[in-house]
């Protein structure tokens, strides 16, 4: 099927607005290694970016990506409709819909992604907990990264799993 | 925890904005007595109705439902980031995400909410048949209803399963 | 790493289970071509086939389906321990792991394979709708097949969206 | 309807099962307690237990321990046909089932379940570990506790999200 925007392009829109978050691929690259070298001890920070690369060629995951950092942009410009842009914008603690969403990225990885996605949730490290703590300290809600977060933790632990389907 | 909002007031909001989309509480009734009379032949739409609005009671279901119908409201009117926007707008054939956000609330009710919904999305019956030939027919846009049809699938599996479990 | 068994071995065990059920490959072509051929009317059975194959190449989806029909065995001959011998034995109404455990299955082919499971799941088609028949005539469970049409129902509904996301 | 077994009876049924592994309520308690303490500081374990006796009223959750116990059971026996006997019983590095089946009780609890989980089942605490421990030291298998940590782990973790539903 034709479509109007290419995988290609998806995946250049994705990458630019992590960038634009302040989240590089390698970001994302120290997470995967963390994750992984204790299983695999010649793990290389290239094997981890090429992974990463290889779950952003996937539709699916692009689609969840763009959608959640689109949410965080309008909610960032108070655009959603009241009372949905107020939970979004504060995070509120039992709004979850930004756990659910990176679900159509992991899941596709089997439970290894599953349960790193849920890790990586408590355990906020590297640039998530650099993204986590910009959100806390954001009383005024100038900057929302709502949904964020859990994308970057979701790519990762997609990457994770995806490394060691073909490692172990 | 004080919240801003309470329940009660987003269950309004939802409500409200279903009705907005030409949805009420007794067409969705309709279906959860179509999925479950089979099963337990004496029930009335009056314990249909009732299962709706107790699932509509959980702020995880209103979360869903809300921020589903926001992301519908935002490409309607065109104001999503491309590429997304052409993406969610056309309901393209890969996009899931509609599938994953529904997730969010038919989960909480188990595998009978899980299968119903996949039921539903598939055999799109009453209501739902109505949301999706609204949005096939809908060429230029005008009207966005790509995550309705299948919020509103995702309360009836829940309702139909909540009836379920308290009369199987 | 070395496995004790090869993947190319656990196929050959899968088939061969499910071929002492009285079910084949062809059996579960029919219900992904009968869940395709809508959207792909040029689809041959033979490709259907060879993607109920590439499915069940996956060492995730052959655990999965190792895993359930070996509980099935064992109920049948009544080596499980009360009082999940009996529940599994009747399959009891609100008895759901049999439709939890296929998610290992389709949740790896997204959304497609998530909702396409949901529907074969209440619209018991072909050889699924046999089994189930099977299993409802058997009264003093002389046969046990609990998880067999749950598990029919998640290949033919991982190879149906493996389907879509090649060619749609 | 009439089930042959009351809830009652699959209660004591698991917990018995449970305290034959060495695993008591207040065991997995503390671990409750452990993943809560930071938001809830007044928590009490008596509140710890209070919510695992809950979740263990379920009788989806009572199905999905029964299950995963009785197939280790049975494991340990040696009684699974090959080769799945050998991939359960040696709980392969890609053998992912055992966390697949817990997601019949943390999904129900929504994504702070689904969370807790992935976290308890990388960052193995208290009474997981000691399982964890046993299965790792166990090289001849006489012990089998492939689904056992990870039925643990989602009791705690239903737990903490049932506290965190009532108390945030």
């Amino acid at each position: 099927m034709a479509y109007k925007y290419s995988t290609e392009l998806l995946y250049e829109a994705a990458v630019d607005q992590l960038h634009n978050l302040g989240v590089t691929l390698d970001d994302i690259a120290e997470i995967v290694h963390l994750l992984q070298v204790d299983y695999i001890p010649d793990l290389t920070m290239g094997e981890c970016r090429e992974n990463i690369v290889a779950v952003l060629q996937k539709r699916e995951v692009l689609h969840a990506v763009l959608t959640g950092l689109a949410i965080d942009d309008l909610a960032e410009k108070g655009m959603l409709p009241e009372p949905i842009q107020s939970i979004i914008a504060s995070d509120e603690s039992l709004y979850g819909i930004d756990e659910v969403l990176p679900l159509g990225i992991v899941n596709l990885y089997g439970t290894i992604g599953l349960t790193n996605f849920g890790y990586l949730d408590k355990k906020k490290v590297g640039i998530i907990d650099h993204l986590d703590k910009l959100k806390r300290s954001n009383v005024n809600h100038e900057h929302v990264e709502t949904f964020a977060d859990d994308i970057v933790a979701a790519i990762a632990a997609a990457a994770a799993a995806r490394i060691a389907h073909t490692r172990l």
